[in-house]
């Protein structure tokens, strides 16, 4: 599959796409946040909805209809109320992608356009999710509108590759055995974060930590954090602070210099110091949650090598019904 | 002020319509999310965005134009980013109607349509920002497109206020001391809500709680539950459900099932119990955050007699530089 072509084929069919639904659960939904948050900065056409699958379903979009595209991700392919909210937009005569690693599950269904694509070490960004997704907004803004900053970002997906192979190796080597010796200290902690990165935030709380890791914590977007959670900040309490290397990276500064002075338990992971300045700065807003995921993974691994706790094990997830 | 006139003196300058951003941080920030919500469901022609004021600043969406209306907030009118977009939005040619409690303040300016709120005790759900938002937002569904819930809506928002009062007394009868003795025994917790009133279970978090209380916290959506943060649930760690009236009920219900079972330290404030069967179903879902507000008053207010804690106190907001 190809953006490219995926969205040419669309917009033959279709003439003009108004609307883009981004339709996901947990993970797989925090994957599609950066190229929702890039439709709405620069797109002048196109309306952007990011959504929980059973939200979608049970609150649907009123403009939901011909001239939308559901861009909808299960990596299972079978979460359930990912594919009836897949199945709800097809209805609505909606185009409707599927990504999905599952090969011949629900979401692999000829009703839509599925795109089942590859996982694991060494694929590149530009083949999962979150690079797709941006590709795809990229194609659908160039298409109808223009995007100025589309040669920008096809190079900075290409990039992140190698930014995120050298960024590995250094956040081992720099933060986690920390970061695992924080965690040990604290039954609870606040992750910051801010722009589409904040997804990651998101991410590293509820599925790195909370799931993986049965290791509680809350996640503060860092824009807000002056309007009410920064109370809550003193010495002892430990924060880790992403921050994102664009323009949204101002929000994490203010949180920053807050926390310096605040809590004596702080670690920052910057952006700007794990290989983000390579990419344009036009574009970085929209690519730094790719950085922040493979640390999120690297920083949970850490964190599970001292807890003897595998991020593979669930005790609910799968093996429960719910 | 009256949402009716301030939608038509709109439209008479700009004969139409296509975005609305709600603009504002923190607790303002929260109040805005139902009627963003609601516009999202019902909306066939309008676009709404919801940014937090930094946000809007720094990735600011490229549709921001002279068909834009952006109904910015601040409590006291003097948050200098909510000022700043306020002003950036009317640069932009958009219509900007600024919330604000605080007459003479930056955001009680002339270049804004500014709607100064009384606030405090007694003061009806309608003339303040929670109401006033739901009401321009159907105001101006029905000048532009029709809005079929109008009536229901309007009456809705009456009966909230009778609705609050009941509430009030019978969550201080039935969960007030409790909760405050489950804050005792649980120096970090989780609380759970969607739909709308998923503002509310952010509000609850960030502002009664870390803000006022100084207790650690984390607000999960009921949908993204079993998305991942569900893994952490076990027994002795507290849970808050606010369990919504409306169609997004259907979330909590689930999660209401799975937590039952799988923690021993559970409350629930289900709106069903506390009035909203008193509204019409189809716009419930708008208008349980109204309840959700009052009650998370009196359980702070709850707690902060047990801790000794007034919601008064602050130790950094509005006292430090930052």
């Amino acid at each position: 599959m190809n953006a490219k072509n995926v969205i040419e084929e669309i917009l033959k069919e279709k003439g003009r796409i108004r609307q883009v639904y981004w339709v996901a659960c947990g993970g797989s939904l925090i994957d599609l946040y950066p190229a929702h948050f890039m439709m709405n900065a620069e797109s002048g056409t196109v309306e952007s909805g990011w959504y929980n699958s059973r939200e979608f379903l049970l609150s649907t979009p009123k403009k939901l209809g011909k001239n939308s595209l559901a861009v909808v991700c299960s990596h299972s392919g079978n979460t359930q109320e990912t594919f009836d909210a897949a199945v709800l937009a097809h209805e609505a005569g909606a185009s409707v992608i599927t990504l999905t690693d599952g090969k011949g599950s629900k979401c692999d269904d000829a009703r839509f356009i599925s795109w089942v694509y590859p996982w694991g070490d060494g694929v590149p960004t530009a083949e999962v999710p979150s690079g797709i997704t941006l590709l795809l907004a990229a194609e659908l803004l160039r298409a109808q509108e223009g995007f100025a900053k589309y040669d920008a970002l096809c190079s900075g997906i290409e990039k992140m590759d190698g930014i995120v192979t050298a960024a590995r190796a250094k956040v081992n080597a720099e933060l986690g055995d920390k970061f695992a010796e924080d965690c040990a200290q604290s039954p609870f902690f606040y992750i910051l974060g801010s722009g589409a990165a904040f997804s990651q935030t998101y991410g590293f709380a509820i599925c790195s930590l909370m799931e993986m890791q049965w290791q509680s914590c809350a996640y503060i977007h860092s824009g807000e954090y002056f309007h009410g959670p920064f109370e809550v900040t003193e010495k002892g309490v430990f924060y880790f602070l992403q921050m994102c290397s664009g323009a949204c990276r101002a929000m994490d500064e203010r949180a920053l210099a807050f926390l310096k002075t605040h809590t004596d338990r702080l670690m920052v992971l910057d952006a700007l110091d794990y290989g983000m300045d390579a990419v344009d700065a036009c574009v970085r807003d929209y690519l730094d949650s790719v950085l922040f995921y493979a640390m999120n993974v690297e920083l949970r691994a850490a964190r599970g090598r001292k807890f003897d706790h595998s991020p593979e094990i669930r005790r609910y997830m799968g093996i429960e019904k719910y």
